[in-house]
């Protein structure tokens, strides 16, 4: 058994479902500090974050990631406990597993190996580890960013552990994500019975038109790097439950993944044009997750490419696919984000698992990355 | 004070909440009872029905209408307890004083009047009364009707009692009402999450085109006695509540109020060819409340416009809108339908009352009708 497995099994071992940690960063905080790492534990409010350093001097590399995980669901449908880490046939299975504790034993058995090697590398390696990843973003990797920005700690290079993978372990590398922009739609009518339809103002049937054209509207065509923004309306709701009164509100919730050729405030703009043409009276608030980002090339990037090619003879492919993560927190600081991690077929469901030689592979990417850039 | 105000008053002392009686057909069967009529209480379930028929020849007249009233509301909002009948001002506080216990009374008394005048009138009077009008419609009028039907007693005239008249007792007759039809359709897509649109299949999306299309179309032009028939969403449900999931499922209901230009059946032909035409894969299932119903000529509306024109010197207008009414359920079988009651300001509202002079003017005109059809 590989000490990344080894350490892979230990954290997995700690139910740290968010935004608990239970002990995972006190275990990893153990092995950095043996490497001559400072710790510096952040905890704000109910959650855990862990920032780590070696060196003092620039450039900075960081490792990115979360402790926590999401709900096991239903344990009678786990054909393991979800808490007891347990390789069957090369996978090992439990929560976590993919997302992300794979990655946290890769990047501290990674380092370990790295520093051996080269105990005066050049620069920095830092951590920066949340327990919040899965929830409401609040107290974890924002606050660390900010308390890192407040006192000029800037980082310049970042892998975030994420499982980008989707059929090999460096078979896609996440080198952007789309921004994340949702707008909560209130349009007002006046409430009144079917029978006296002239008396009312339906709120539905005013609305039914501009959702039409938000729905079949062009907002930009992408790039080499992103998909076209997409818009999406997640949630709608007006009516009173009865069949013969017409409501006098509709809610209507929607979303925007966009690229980088748009922004939030060039949408919000054009959804607001939109809406006032189709003489909607309507209140509109929205809720920026994070603006896109992109590492369309670099050092980091070229380092992580070369690293993969070494390791299992492919070219990444470089996707922005997919949700948000914390590399959206990250970049705006201006540093160079890229996403690596295991396969992520069954992150977030029953039997999550990874394939245990898998991790092996990873650490050596991330060593290759820390070769190529601080050796 | 006058009969008719003494016995409004009686009925209104009596909380009859639908489906509840509380002994207000009992009161009104004592009076007619006295005069010569046969006595025929149906119960149905928790419904409380009395059929009194006096005569046993063609034709038969009958007032028709119901005594259950809706809930009364916040107690302390009423500037007199609901159910204790109060006159201030020449208005008669208490629900049910406009919809319909004042008409009930002014039935009653026209017909103690008239019998009194002509014991041995022409035809039949009846009474159909119920105490589920403002409920689910099951177990009242139209259990009664179907009564009436399996023996083949048909009635030749009715007046139901409904609140008809906007300002002035009479300035309205309702002559017809609208059928409504209501629809609750189920439009199916593809659940996923926003971030992998091309994986989903957005309901919202699909539909909105389409309701945008059944809000903007014409369905008739309705007539001389109908306005156009008209077409309300009155409900629309889709998302989970998480602004980053596609639901796989929208719902919305919708309700028609149809005129005869129409009819239910067209009208389902057409939401079906219009949905099919949008590719929308959907289920649709149908509530018909009603068919529409007019009664536009004959000796009843006749005798009931001449009455009134005695009474008041005006000519009531005719009109065949506002809400459904038990008339839906007795105009099928033949019978010409009418509606006269008293001004409908404050049905259904708190500190319900009626004009009690307005009354005894009902009372007048309701024994005119006898007058010329029966005399
Ligand atoms: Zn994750
Ligand atoms: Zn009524």
């Amino acid at each position: 058994m590989s000490d990344v497995i080894d350490l892979a099994k230990e954290l997995i071992r700690r139910p740290s479902v968010t935004p608990l940690d239970e002990g995972c960063q006190t275990l990893m905080g153990e092995r950095l500090a043996a490497l001559g790492f400072t710790l510096e534990p952040m905890v704000f409010e109910d959650t855990t974050n862990l920032w780590a350093r070696r060196g003092s001097t620039g450039p900075l590399f960081c490792f990115a990631g979360h402790t926590d995980v999401v709900p096991a669901g239903p344990l009678e449908q786990w054909r393991t406990p979800p808490f007891e880490p347990t390789i069957e046939a090369g996978m090992l299975y439990g929560r976590g597993a993919a997302d992300m504790k794979g990655s946290l034993a890769a990047m501290v058995v990674a380092v370990e190996r790295f520093v051996a090697a080269h105990p005066d590398h050049q620069g920095s390696i830092a951590f920066l580890i949340t327990s919040d990843e899965e929830g409401p973003f609040i107290n974890g990797t924002v606050r660390v960013v900010d308390t890192l920005e407040a006192r000029g700690e800037k980082i310049t290079w970042c892998i975030v552990g994420e499982p980008s993978s989707t059929a090999l372990v460096g078979d896609v590398v996440k080198n952007g994500r789309r921004g994340s922009l949702t707008g909560d739609l209130l349009i007002k009518g006046v409430q009144g019975h079917v029978a006296y339809p002239h008396l009312a103002d339906n709120p539905i049937h005013r609305a039914t038109p501009a959702l039409a054209e938000l729905a079949a509207t062009e907002w930009d065509r992408g790039n080499d790097f992103f998909p076209p923004t997409s818009f999406q309306i997640a949630n709608i709701n007006g009516g009173t439950g009865a069949s013969n009164v017409i409501p006098g509100e509709l809610q209507v919730q929607f979303n925007f993944r966009f690229s980088t050729e748009s922004t939030s405030e060039g949408l919000k703009q054009r959804v607001k044009t939109l809406l006032d043409r189709h003489g909607l009276d309507y209140e509109l608030t929205w809720t920026l997750s994070g603006e896109p980002f992109l590492t369309g090339t670099g050092a980091l990037l070229d380092a992580t490419v070369a690293a993969i090619a070494e390791v299992n003879g492919q070219r990444p492919q470089l996707l922005t696919t997919g949700g948000t993560s914390d590399g959206r927190f990250i970049a705006p600081t201006g540093a160079q984000v890229i996403e690596l991690g295991p396969v992520n077929a069954t992150i977030h469901k029953i039997n999550e698992c990874v394939k245990a030689s898998d991790l092996d592979l990873l650490t050596d990417m991330y060593q290759g990355v820390l070769e190529r850039l601080l050796a």
